[in-house]
C-alpha cells in the first residue's frame, strides 16, 4: 500500500459523489442536531452516541462548543446577529461533514426555530438527511444540574441574554426525536438516536 | 446491524480519539493544501487526486470555491478582511476534518504567506499533519488557459486586486510539495502527492 500503482487506477477529474464515500463507509451521511436548553444533557448524549457508533465501526464526528466557539467560530460573540451567524456556520460546516458521508452530530442550544429551520432547508436542498432532536429536560432539572454555574450567574444577572432565564427556547415543532434526560440515561438516549438512524436506514449502504 | 444491542457496547461519555477514528478508516487525517495561481491547475489536481485515493479505499474530501464560497463564506468579498478571513474559516474547518481522520484537500489561491502560515500553525499545534502543495504553474501558463476568461478581465481592469495581476501571490518558502502543471498532467501530480502521503505513512493507520 505504499506506492500507488497508476494501472490499477482509472482517472477521473469530476468530483467524487457522496454515494462513493458512503459505499466505502457502509453508512450514509447524516446531521443528528441536538437542541435544547444549557445543561440539558445535550453534549453528553453527542458525546456517548459518538462512542457507540465509532465502537460499532461507524465513522461518526461531534460539533460541540469545544472545537467550534475555540476555533471556526472564536470571532463570535452572543449578540443576535452572532447567534445566529454561529449556528448558520455550524450549519453549513455539518452539510460539509453529512457529505463527506460522515454521522455529524452538533450540540448547541440553538434556541431560535428560525435559525434551525434554516439549517434542515440547506440539508433539504442538498437531499442529506437531517435528524433534529430535542433534549427537553425540564428547565428545573437543569438549573438544579448547573454544572458551569450559569444558571446561577443568569438568575443573579451577571450573565444577560441567557436561554431559558432572560432569553427565549423556542422548542422545535417536529422534532425527529424527542428525548428526556431526567427520564432516560445517556446510554438509553443514544440507543434511541440510533435505532432511529438504523430505522432509516443510515447505518448500510 | 439494525438493531443495536446494549450488551455488545461499552459506555463511555468522553471523546472519541482522532486516533480511533483513524484506525476505523486504516489511515491518518491530514490537510493537503494546494496553492497557487488561478488557472494553476490545483482544483484539477485535488479532484483527480480525491479520486485515486476514494478508490484505493480512502476518506478524501475536497474543500473548494465550489462547496465553500457558495456556502460557509457566501457572506465573505474579496476586501484584504474578507481574504484572511476566508483562508482562516478554511484552515478551521479543514481542521476539523482532518480531525475526523479524512485526507482533506484544500483548493484555494490563498496568495498570502501569513494567512497560509496561520494555518499550518493551527495544524502543528493540533498535531495534525499539514502538507502545502505549490502549484507553481507559470503565470504565463495559467493566462493563456483562462477558463473563466478573469485574467482577460484582469488585464483590462476589469477586475481589481486579481492576484498575479495587481494584487501579489506569495510562494511558499518551504511547501512540502512543488508541481508545475506544465510538466506533468494531474494524474503524475496525483501519484507524487499519494507518493509523499505514504512516504510519511498517512495512508495507514
Amino acid at each position: 500500500m505504499s506506492k500507488i500503482k497508476a494501472t490499477n487506477v482509472t482517472w477521473h477529474e469530476g468530483h467524487v459523489t457522496r454515494e462513493e464515500r458512503e459505499k466505502l463507509l457502509s453508512q450514509k451521511g447524516v446531521t443528528v442536531w441536538f437542541t435544547g436548553l444549557s445543561a440539558c444533557g445535550k453534549s453528553t448524549i453527542a458525546f456517548t452516541l459518538e462512542h457507540a457508533l465509532v465502537q460499532r465501526g461507524h465513522l461518526a464526528y461531534c460539533l460541540d462548543g469545544d472545537n467550534i466557539r475555540m476555533g471556526l467560530n472564536k470571532n463570535l460573540g452572543f449578540s443576535a446577529e452572532d447567534r445566529e451567524e454561529n449556528i448558520r456556520r455550524i450549519g453549513e460546516v455539518a452539510k460539509l461533514f453529512a457529505d463527506t458521508g460522515v454521522v455529524t452530530m452538533t450540540s448547541f442550544i440553538s434556541p431560535y426555530l428560525k435559525d434551525r429551520d434554516l439549517v434542515r432547508q440547506l440539508h433539504d436542498e442538498n437531499k442529506i438527511p437531517f435528524v433534529e432532536v430535542f433534549v427537553d429536560t425540564p428547565i428545573a432539572v437543569c438549573e438544579e444540574r448547573d454544572p458551569k454555574g450559569l444558571y446561577k450567574k443568569a438568575r443573579a444577572g451577571e450573565i444577560k441574554g441567557f436561554t431559558g432565564i432572560d432569553d427565549p427556547y423556542e422548542a422545535p415543532n417536529k422534532p425527529e426525536i424527542v428525548i428526556d434526560t431526567s427520564k432516560v440515561s445517556p446510554q438509553e438516549a443514544s440507543i434511541q438516536v440510533i435505532e432511529y438512524l438504523a430505522s432509516k436506514n443510515l447505518l448500510t449502504a
